[in-house]
């Protein structure tokens, strides 16, 4: 029997992740901080921050992933490990960025530095379509990365990369993992270091490890409102407060959201593979393999729940991309899987489903 | 009159920097944790790891980049920022990972946080070539760049880097900026995410910020024999022992090594740009734009200091680059910088410079 240990198992993601392996059989330990910050205020070693029960035959390690004591705790007897456990969104602003790379950075080296003590050799990484900072996009001499979006651009409403050579907008076009990476705000920074850092540790002692790069993640039990939760919780949120759901930019940004039962499948999948792979490292991206616009999934979940129509503010964040669509090819292609859930099933589920409670303000 | 902060500016090249600054007129102030494991036990708040008085007019702040309040500090009052301090070389296995994270992406995410804070908008960064994983080949269909080396490989042998399509060794070539980034060990992990954390950092408070891509640095003052010492200075130590120098591989490595007065006058030159420069992150290849390899540096050691001819041993190190050799011509044409010293007469010299205490065994 496969004994797994998903870090962050009490998470949005690894939750599901935790679900998925028991279906599966496999005996399954969480170790999760259950940090207020991360988690809301109603989590403990008992319950995730949904307020549902940990299932019971679970073992609840209560514990960072920076924390060498904990980290052996956790990893005593497994097989392979699921590393999930991660601060993740866009964070306030760049005060947050040592905690973002303590949790993450840190986080990973002492948990691979662990696996590496004990033998184990078998890893799935949490990482991001956000390493690969701009999408790919069509100029006039093919495929073209344009830099980051200025200041002024954005200001000016101008969302849209422009080809230099024409100063006409650039036609956005699926990426894959062979695109260059270029992290453009902290906490893709700290995705990709832990992706470097899981390709050395596996060069190092041997070991097998799949980043899966995940694309935009969405289902029951998503975190509420919070500068770290995704936008289409965000929306959700917005919605049940009674107000319009506030759409930046000019709601064209193209994404791809996908189910977090399909990205717990992608996981299992991809656990599969590192137990028997004998490649060092990869990275698959993990996406529904269908384009949406961000402004489209404003207007589903109003929509689903009754809510007021979205409303397209202009507003910003900077390190943001225009547009991130990726090939999930690769990974249908080695590892088999596909996603399954549809977007407008989905959405109407997302829209009523019990989220995370919202997390501890700072 | 400027007023600088160099942290680890009582290291090997941090306190070049500080001797130049000093020369130009600057007022400098130093942050530096005398840490045994890098400057050996002879560091204290008064002397460099050489046992070298440090100059009165520096202010010295001991304490950690990794510790906000040391940080704040060191940067009250301060112009513009030099970030030296790191935790440099290859360790000894994986169970450094942990340090070398939170001595350098940690460290450097408390740094600009702390900038960010009191306003400081100009950063100049310590970088490496080891960001670029293998360095650059001429293919038979031109420039191409070879995945990792395999442990079975280098086990037999073949050190070179073939040509996936003819099986014949891949011509080496000069990497310029522009090139992919492929970090393949810690420490190369830890100085691309400082590079993107500064990326980061410049875009979000409308800073400025140069990474210098060090290329192999040496000279006077250099750390003596450990696992985390540059070539030269093993082979410098070797000789001191009345050992023949052991040389990796086949000792037909390409690097550039170049002076650390050298590299102190790019710093300036980065410094004074930062602090008038409107580009948010530039990063320049720093070296001598001499090649020669490492098999060449043992013998013109051994030749200057009267010591035992070299012996290649074939032995590697995983996560070692095969050959990497850079233009500086970017850091020249931007800044008017090149490097003035000659490999000849640099290399006379350091064969009988006073180098830097051993660090404490671990």
């Amino acid at each position: 029997m496969t004994r797994l240990l998903v870090t962050g198992g009490a998470g949005f993601i690894g939750g599901e992740i935790v679900a998925a392996a028991l279906d599966a059989g496999w005996d399954v330990r969480v170790l999760d901080s259950f940090r207020a910050d991360v988690h809301g205020p109603d989590a403990s070693g008992d319950a995730s921050g949904t307020g549902t029960p940990i299932d019971p035959r679970v073992e609840v390690v209560t514990g960072s992933v920076t924390d060498p004591a904990d980290v052996a705790r956790a990893l005593a007897g497994v097989d392979v490990v699921s590393h999930q456990a991660a601060k993740v969104g866009l964070g306030v602003d760049f005060s947050d960025a040592p905690d973002y790379v303590t949790s993450n950075v840190t986080g990973s080296a002492v948990l691979l530095a662990g696996m590496a003590d004990v033998g184990i050799r078998a890893l799935v990484l949490a990482s991001s379509m956000v390493v690969y900072g701009e999408g790919a996009y069509l100029g006039r001499h093919g495929l073209t990365r344009p830099p980051a979006r200025a200041r002024d651009d954005l200001d000016a409403g101008r969302f849209d990369p422009l080809d230099p050579e024409t100063g006409l907008p650039l036609e956005p076009t699926l990426i894959d993992e062979a695109a260059p990476l270029d992290p453009r705000n902290v906490y893709a920074t700290t995705k990709l270091a832990q992706e470097h850092l899981a390709s050395s540790w596996a060069r190092s002692v041997g070991g097998s490890a799949i980043a899966l790069r995940y694309h935009n993640v969405y289902g029951p039990g998503m975190p509420q409102n919070t500068p770290y939760a995704g936008v289409a919780s965000l929306f959700r949120s917005a919605i049940e407060r009674g107000e319009a759901p506030r759409v930046f930019e000019d709601g064209a940004q193209r994404r791809d959201f996908v189910h977090v039962r399909d990205v717990a499948r992608a996981n299992l999948a991809a656990l599969d593979a590192v137990q028997t792979g004998s490649d060092a490292f990869r990275a698959y991206n993990v996406g529904s393999g269908h384009v949406h616009t961000v402004g489209e999934v404003a207007s589903a979940l109003s929509a689903a729940a009754g809510g007021q129509e979205p409303v397209v503010t202009g507003e910003y964040r900077l390190g943001d991309v225009r547009h991130i669509t990726a090939s999930s090819r690769r990974m249908a292609d080695d590892l088999g899987w596909r996603a399954t859930e549809s977007f407008d099933d989905g959405m109407r589920e997302f829209a009523s489903a019990p989220l995370r409670a919202a997390v501890v303000s700072r």
